[in-house]
């Protein structure tokens, strides 16, 4: 009851900080390294061998002893014997003595003796066969090392290469396939049902009619939930009956990892999830943030589940998702950053309107002589659901004030960023 | 044969032209609406409908006349007789005549007569009771339009939303649910068939020996072809012997869309994709680039199907896909800007290494101050595993001269920006 009337609003960082608190980590599963892609570690990954683990040749040439070559120039060139073929793959069956070189392939193991592989350029061949022994003129003068890998360069035994919560990108996928992970520890992706509720929603593949729209949020919530690495279930649109909002919703907590809800949870006359915080056995960890748009975003638990009431307006709808449910989310498959990534920009244009509370505007960066700007994304009004595609930031604007001006440093958040962290 | 030893290094954006004039779209095929997510549109979506389609009101209030009230305040409110109640999605059934109100949710369609509406925290019922018709006193004084989105607002009819080619993201997702596409006209999925070839080179599951190493590189391109939106066929590593190779490649290149392979197309001795380019009856369109890493990638067709022979160092593996193959399979499904998006940034180190070959270096970059700042990533030469996992950029340095030095503005291209274009 006191929800209704006497909503506390807490700041966005106080709420963020409390959806934090919730998380229960995802369960561990083992998936084929293909299937690993855009999945998140469960696991810290080390090294388990240094890399490269044998002395690895940069070049396609010659294999040689540097001193062998030191005074070595194309008008003075050292004449060596090549003792030994070596493509990349095969292990050499002799030491390489003073006088001698071996024929070695760029990846091939380069074999005791010698510190130093000539590239092919720099070299001449005196007899037409390849059949050994053979003769090399070497006409550069080497120094030890020069174009050898040595073991453990990339990485020594033990190092930690790939931390536990981070996604798994191309890079990450090459080393994991280069320590033998043809199977991978990843976090289960949440699961994570949907609903809508609003007496105007109709069902995507009806015709509209006069007063009523599609329900589009619901689907957007899908592609938000996939992209922060989650399973969406799709959920018919819930009735006004709280009494059938709670039996639903109660099923959904029950069955899946999390719930996100959409409309609802303003003071109307007919604010269903407004009904059922009142009246359900759960817990209301807030109801009103600090915030434009999305003040009324709110957050209940159940038996340790989560339940997102994001606003009904298409705007205020994603930016609840991006500020509150992705970190979450996030967090639950391990990530150690959740929080959108934050930066500065400046601004293109003047933003003129103050608020009470702080306004994430979706904005649309470029970058101009190595500065980042950043501009509105088209209409940015909490309703207007067009321009969302056009966003890859939130604007943040504090509290009070009469907006900002062009040319200013505005911190920004950015969004879709699962790419990278 | 020419190739062997005749090769003619073309610049990258020659070898970009070459690739993307190969470009043959997928098919188009129908998916349902969150299974679009991440996919392409094969066809334009405009509005079939104004959007909104009815004015909406854009609050939870009273719509109004605002004649009726263009001299309220809270000192002297004006009373009106409210005659319907109006939740979302409901149609009115009357309209609004002087000095009358009807009872409105954020959402709903605004009654015929009214032409604004009044914020119920500016209002004061006078009675208790819900009962139609009661009286409401009206504190604030109103203009025409006020708190009412007009037909249109956000897009008229026929307006072009959505381009062919884009990428389904949450935003286009919210469009495409908001105009009823249940299904959803995407581009095929390219399957792409990866192959490696070297001596050296074991299966994932397989414990290291002296001189082997496992084929990472496949497994990298997998996830890359995944985050580029194809579908990546996984093939056995390639023998040396150059009849199977072509075998193999023929039969890969019938069923999938494209193939790619990583290794063999250096001048070594046992550089099989070399050995196939001089017999096959396909055609070779380039197979040198002036850049550093991958100078050696090369690109075939066989009956308008290509062949990306990418060099098997990682880096340069890694760097050869996102400037060549990325873009094509970009293009295949309809991007209309299939190149890696470019910035300037501000380097943070020097960079002192000239070549004759311009340099794609994978960097780093942050955000400070408004201004865009990058460095190298990790090691970066191109046999280096371990640091691409760190790259969000590649470091573009023209050919010449003696690298670039801290302070100066390079031109940078973006890694892993599937996200928004």
């Amino acid at each position: 009851m006191e929800f209704r009337f006497g909503r506390k609003a807490i700041a966005l960082e106080e709420a963020q900080r409390i959806v934090l608190s919730l998380v229960r980590k995802q369960e561990e599963e083992q998936v084929s390294l293909p299937e690993a892609f855009g999945r998140r570690l469960a696991r810290d990954v080390a090294a388990d061998t240094p890399v490269p683990h044998f002395r690895r040749s940069g070049v396609d040439g010659f294999a040689v002893r540097a001193s062998d070559c030191a005074a070595a120039s194309p008008i003075r060139p050292a004449t060596l014997t090549v003792v030994e073929t070596l493509s990349a793959g095969m292990v050499p069956q002799r030491r390489l003595e003073r006088g001698q070189a071996a024929r070695i392939m760029t990846g091939g193991v380069v074999p005791d003796g010698a510190d130093a592989v000539v590239m092919l350029e720099m070299t001449d061949r005196l007899e037409q066969t390849s059949e050994l022994p053979y003769h090399v003129q070497i006409c550069k003068s080497m120094e030890a090392g020069e174009n050898v890998t040595p073991i453990g360069h990339e990485a020594q035994r033990g190092e930690l290469l790939l931390r536990k919560g981070r996604r798994i990108g191309p890079g990450e996928t090459a080393i994991l396939a280069a320590f033998g992970h043809a199977v991978v520890p990843v976090f289960r992706r949440p699961r994570v049902a949907i609903f809508s509720t609003g007496s105007e929603l109709l069902p995507v593949e009806v015709p509209l009619t006069e007063g009523k729209i599609r329900c589009s949020n619901s689907f957007m919530l899908a592609a938000q939930v996939m992209e922060a690495g989650g399973e969406p279930i799709m959920s018919p649109i819930l009735p006004d009956d709280v009494r059938e909002v709670e039996l639903r919703l109660r099923a959904a907590l029950e069955s899946a990892d999390a719930v996100v809800t959409t409309g609802g949870v303003s003071v109307g006359d007919k604010d269903v999830l407004v009904e059922l915080f009142e009246r359900w056995d759960g817990e209301v960890l807030f109801n009103k943030i600090k915030m434009r748009p999305g003040s009324p975003t709110s957050l209940g638990i159940w038996r340790g589940k989560p339940l997102f009431a994001l606003s009904g307006n298409p705007g205020a709808c994603y930016v609840g998702f991006e500020l509150l449910m992705r970190p979450y989310l996030r967090a639950a498959m391990g990530s150690d950053a959740p929080l959108p990534d934050e930066a500065t920009a400046i601004l293109e244009t003047d933003y003129r309107k103050g608020s009470a509370y702080p306004r994430y505007i979706r904005g649309t960066t470029r970058v101009e002589d190595g500065k980042l700007k950043v501009r509105p994304a088209g209409r940015d009004k909490s309703s207007i659901m067009v321009s969302i595609k056009d966003a890859d930031c939130l604007i943040c604007l504090p509290a009070g004030g009469t907006g900002a001006a062009q040319g200013e440093l505005v911190r920004i958040m950015k969004l879709n960023c699962e790419g990278k962290e």
